[in-house]
């Protein structure tokens, strides 16, 4: 089974995404800048989920180029990871309109954690059945950086009934670990 | 007429339905775990949804898969599965603000029904004009399940005025039988 | 130039266009039957303006199969036509929530009229780029069909103030005289 | 890496924008000419971003027309251009419901301003990767409009205090300047 349609559907599912977000940011009442002034949670939840859904449209683009065949399991292991991800508006929402209170900050890390073992089960579905000697089973092997992140996020969670910002912050240090694409697969990919 | 772009145009309707369902669960007020208790019938209703047109992607993926040409009655066909679809988001809302009441249960089971009777039009004319030989028509012979699913929501629509979870039992009865894609395509794609 | 970004591009907003008009329908608060009826002519107006639509996708299949090149003048041409389409959700909404007034259905012909207009102006750019020998000249000479349906709204629009139903009624001809698509380039196609 | 999959997305995203600014349009709820009238600020919004959003797609398009392969860099720069896009309908929203208050058309144009550097930051991403000889990078050379089109939102978006329509002018001045395709980059093509 070819893989175009199942990256044609996924790139759909994330620009509407990516794009719905914005709609939880309403356009306030006032002209001043008072008015604009209660929206920056708002702004700031916005440009870490944007940031959060392109780096998951990154990844599933490298990790997609060096997929050779899919099969019915990985279709639904793509949908799986899809679900996740089409809650971060939602959560985004949430967690900006009640100014980072603790739950809806753990909610968040919450839909951040399971988004990433989606994904990494969703690597794991292409490494089974490309077999073990694949190029993309040697670019992944232990794909130790996913493994790390869904343990961080682990460890957040809790710690944002603590202080939110750490949660924040642990989540965005995630972000920034991934900003950079997947070497791995660009340079298995060139040898 | 080459099938891409009626694959394309339905990604993209397909995108936008499975994302913008979430739109219905309006972002809570408060930021307690009191203000999220009330959205389980509307997030239970946004998974069976979401598996639900999930179901038709796979099965549209599959079945197109297998095409290999269409004419104008295709592209009719399938605007008409693609507008049942299109109405899943606005009878989940109704079906989950209600807490499963019996009428918006049966009129959600309405949909479903039209959506899997205009499944099995779509498939009989792709059969038509692929010809009794083709493999489309080999794969899809007697199309059993099709047939059951419209029959099994026929008996859970009035359920539904017994008790909404009979009703909603079938629906996700019918759900769990086509979440294994169609082996029979796979299988006659195959031989 | 190639055309598939083009065709991939107008397939996106065209698949957002059909799938935000469910939108305008506003699940309904209470459970009941009575709860649904009020929702008719917002249905009615969102099936008309569903088939408009598709015609309009169908249409856009057929011309741009026929296209072998585009430039600059064309994808403005199709965002002009885009422009109008992206209005339908708008005037579908006004149209239905004020149970087919006079003005919102005169103002509803009025968007249908510009699309219909911009349709037959995209069709006379590819004509003009593709020369007067061209297959897509031949198939379309003249355009009857297009251009009587201009004409057609030019009459309905001013019978919307004398009686809402003629105006509906003249449009739902159009669409019905559309709904069979374009055979004439899948005849000058084949030939 | 292959061009075709930020294609796909970049369309999505750009077809999802470009639609949703039109639910901006509230639909009004009277049915007469009164009702209609005060939307003329919203209206006249809309088509300014139409034709924007518009000209980026274009532009977008013929600047990946001339392109041969991208990297992970490119990905993030066109990530940075479609989320000042995205932040589009959320000023027009703003700027049109305030009717062309000072703020909110300074912040419109602090947006256009932002969309027009990072275009230019993907330009030269691409010209890096592609080298100074390559058909990308003489098409570019100097890159004049693109840098006239920063500098004037440079200007109008203090004029905004002063009187609202010279900002807005100066916007839709730059539009214009843009409304013809980059022809150098036809140009180079043909040669």
């Amino acid at each position: 089974m070819p893989k175009a349609r199942l990256e044609a559907f996924s790139d759909g599912v994330i620009a509407v995404i990516i794009t719905i977000m914005v709609l939880e940011m309403k356009v306030p009442h006032g002209a001043g800048l008072d008015s604009l002034v209660p929206l920056w949670p708002v702004f700031l939840a916005y440009v870490l989920s944007y940031v959060y859904v392109g780096i998951y449209w990154n990844n599933h683009h490298h990790l997609m180029h060096a997929v050779q065949h899919i099969d019915g399991s990985i279709l639904w292991a793509n949908l799986h990871l899809l679900f996740w991800l089409s809650l971060v508006p939602f959560v985004t929402g949430w967690m900006s309109e009640n100014h980072f209170a603790a739950l809806p900050v753990a909610v968040y890390g919450g839909v951040l954690f399971f988004a990433g073992l989606s994904y990494v089960l969703l690597t794991q579905c292409l490494v089974r059945i490309h077999g073990r000697d694949s190029r993309i089973a040697r670019s992944m092997h232990g794909d130790l950086k996913g493994k790390l992140s869904v343990a961080t996020y682990t460890v957040a969670i809790p710690l944002a009934f603590v202080r939110w910002w750490i949660a924040l912050g642990l989540y965005a240090l995630v972000a920034l670990t991934w900003f950079i694409p997947d070497r791995r697969i660009e340079r298995a990919a060139e040898s």
